[in-house]
C-alpha cells in the first residue's frame, strides 16, 4: 500500500516529507513518478489532470489538499464509493483576513501609485494621500464574517452583502430580499467577492456590478475565477470606474504566460496564495486520516458528496 | 497681511483652497508666487529653501505643515522671536500604524516576491507561503505604542526596544539598560525604526545591527533618513541578511532619480508618505492659528524651542 499526491502546480516536496516522518513504512509517491498504481490506497489531490482519478483500481480515500473539494465532486473520473476527506487548517481563516486586509491596505495608501512611480524614480506624494475606502463583503459565511470583523478592527467601515438574511454579524449586512446588488455597490467602493462557486455566482462580477460602484474603485477577489467576467474588468479599469484589481483565483489556472493581466499596471496577480494550506499542517490530517483507514476508524473532516463540503 | 505657504515638493492647491475658504479676506501665496513678502504674517513651511526664512520681514508666526518642527529648529535664518505652531492630527498616528502593518503584512505574505513574478508572467506557490515574522519596535514612545498595539491587534508578535525602561506596555518592551541593542535584534525578523533624530540615533541602522538579525529579515524605516546606512543596508541585501526593506524616508528628500535604492527589487521606496498630514486638517488649524495671531489670544500646540516640540 501507498500513498499517491497529485498536485501538479506546486512543489509538494515538505508534504511529501512531513507525511514520511509520520508514517515512514508506507511509501508517499508524487505525480508524475508514481511507479505503480495498483498499490496506491490514499490520494491526496489539488488541480488533477484529467481522467487520472479513474487510473487507481486500489483507491480507498481521495483527500483534497485544500478545504474546496469542487475539483473532485465535478471530476467525472472520481469512483463512486470512494470516500473524500479535505483539510481544515484554523490558520487557513487568518491567512484570507491578512490576504483581503493587506489588499485593502495597499489600495488605501495608494502602493499601487508608488510602485508605477518607483519604476519611474518619481517622487510625488498625492493629495489625498490616503484613499477613504468602504468596503462591501460579497458572501458573509464564515469566511467573509471574520474577513469583515478583521478590517473592521483595523478601522475600516464595512459593509456585507447576502443571499440570505443574516442575524448577529458584528458589521451591517444587507440581504438580496431587500437590496439589489447594484444598491449595495453604491454605498462602497472596494468590493471584496468571496462567494462560493455556484451556478448563479458564477460571472457575477460583471459591467453592470462594476458601473454601479463609484468611479475610482477597487475590485478584490479571492472567490473563484468563474465569477469574473475578465474583459469586463478590464474595460472598467480603461474607464476609470474601477482603478485596481487584487485577483487571487482565475479562469485558468496557472494563469497563462500571455494573458494580458499579468502585464496590466493596475492588476495585482497572487497564485492563488491568499488562503493556502500549510504543507505541514496537513500532513498531520492526511496521516491521521491513512491510520484511521486502515484501522476502520470514522475518518476525519469527511465530506458528504450530496451537500458540497 | 497675508499668510504664504513654503513646501517646494507637493501640490498645496487642496491647502490653499481650504485655508482661504476659512478665512476669504486674506491672500494666501504659494511659494516661488509671493508677490510681496513684506505682507507675509505667517508662514507655513515644510522643506523650505535655504535662507527662504530670513525674507520676510514683518513675519509673525511659522507653522510646521508637519507634527515635526526640526526642519524649522535647525534653520539659522528662522528670526528669533517669531513663535512656531504645528499640525497635530489624530489621523497621523492611525496613518503611521497602516502603514506599518501594511509593510509587515507585504512581507509575510510575501508580496514582493509576486510583484517580481508577475513582471516575468510566472505563476508559483513558495513553500512555505507566509513568512512567519516576529516585529521588533525600535522606540517605543507614543507613535511606536500605537503602531506595536496595531500589530498585536493583527496577530502578529512584537517585541519593542527603547533606551529607557517603559511601565504599562501592552506588549513587552526591552531597554537599554538591560539587553543590548544586538541581543533585541536577535528575536526579531522585522525591525521597525520610529526612533526620533537624535545624536545618539544617527546611523543606528548599520551593518552590526542588520548581521545581529536572523538572515533573511525585513527593515522597515519610517524614523528618519539619517538613522540608515545605506551602503551598510546595500550589502545587507546582498549578503542575504536583510530580504526586504521598506523606506518611507531618506538621507536626501526627495530621493535623487540616481539613487540605487529607486532600481533595487527588495527595497520598496514611499515618498515620505506613511503618515502625512491631511491638508483640510491642517487648514483648519492654520486659519484658527492666524486669527488667534489677529486678535492676541494663545496659539494652537505652540511649540517650546527649548524642548524642541
Amino acid at each position: 500500500m501507498a500513498i499517491g499526491i497529485i498536485v501538479p502546480d506546486r512543489d509538494t516536496t515538505p508534504l511529501k516529507q512531513a507525511i514520511q516522518n509520520k508514517i515512514p513504512d508506507v511509501p508517499v509517491w508524487v505525480y508524475p513518478s508514481i511507479p505503480d498504481n495498483s498499490k496506491v490506497e490514499m490520494l491526496v489531490v489539488w488541480k488533477q489532470p484529467k481522467a487520472i482519478l479513474g487510473a487507481f483500481p486500489n483507491l480507498k480515500l481521495v483527500s483534497s489538499l485544500g478545504a474546496g473539494v469542487e475539483h473532485l465532486l465535478h471530476d467525472p473520473h472520481l469512483p463512486k464509493g470512494v470516500p473524500i476527506t479535505r483539510i481544515v487548517d484554523p490558520q487557513l481563516s487568518l491567512s484570507m483576513q491578512r490576504h483581503v486586509l493587506l489588499s485593502v491596505l495597499h489600495f488605501h495608501k495608494r502602493w499601487g501609485d508608488y510602485a508605477l512611480q518607483q519604476s519611474r524614480q518619481q517622487w510625488r506624494v498625492p493629495q489625498p494621500p490616503e484613499r477613504k475606502v468602504r468596503v462591501g463583503i460579497l458572501g458573509v459565511g464564515a469566511l467573509g464574517q471574520a474577513v469583515g470583523s478583521y478590517l473592521l478592527q483595523a478601522g475600516f467601515d464595512v459593509l456585507g452583502y447576502s443571499r440570505t438574511r443574516k442575524a448577529q454579524t458584528i458589521f451591517p449586512v444587507w440581504d438580496a430580499q431587500s437590496h439589489a446588488l447594484t444598491a449595495f455597490a453604491k454605498q462602497i467602493n472596494v468590493l471584496v467577492c468571496l462567494l462560493p462557486n455556484t451556478s448563479q455566482t458564477q460571472g457575477i462580477l460583471s459591467a453592470s456590478l462594476f458601473q454601479a460602484l463609484p468611479v475610482g474603485s477597487c475590485l478584490i477577489n479571492v472567490g473563484r475565477g468563474v465569477q469574473l467576467v475578465e474583459s469586463d474588468l478590464l474595460q472598467a479599469l480603461e474607464q476609470g470606474q474601477l482603478a485596481q484589481a487584487y485577483l487571487d483565483v482565475f479562469e485558468q489556472e496557472p494563469l497563462p504566460s500571455s494573458h494580458p493581466f499579468w502585464r496590466h499596471p493596475q492588476i495585482f496577480v497572487t497564485p492563488h496564495s491568499a488562503s493556502i494550506t500549510d504543507q505541514q499542517q496537513a500532513a498531520k490530517i492526511i496521516a491521521d486520516n491513512f491510520r484511521r483507514l486502515q484501522l476502520g476508524q470514522p475518518l476525519l473532516f469527511a465530506v458528504d458528496r450530496a451537500v458540497g463540503y
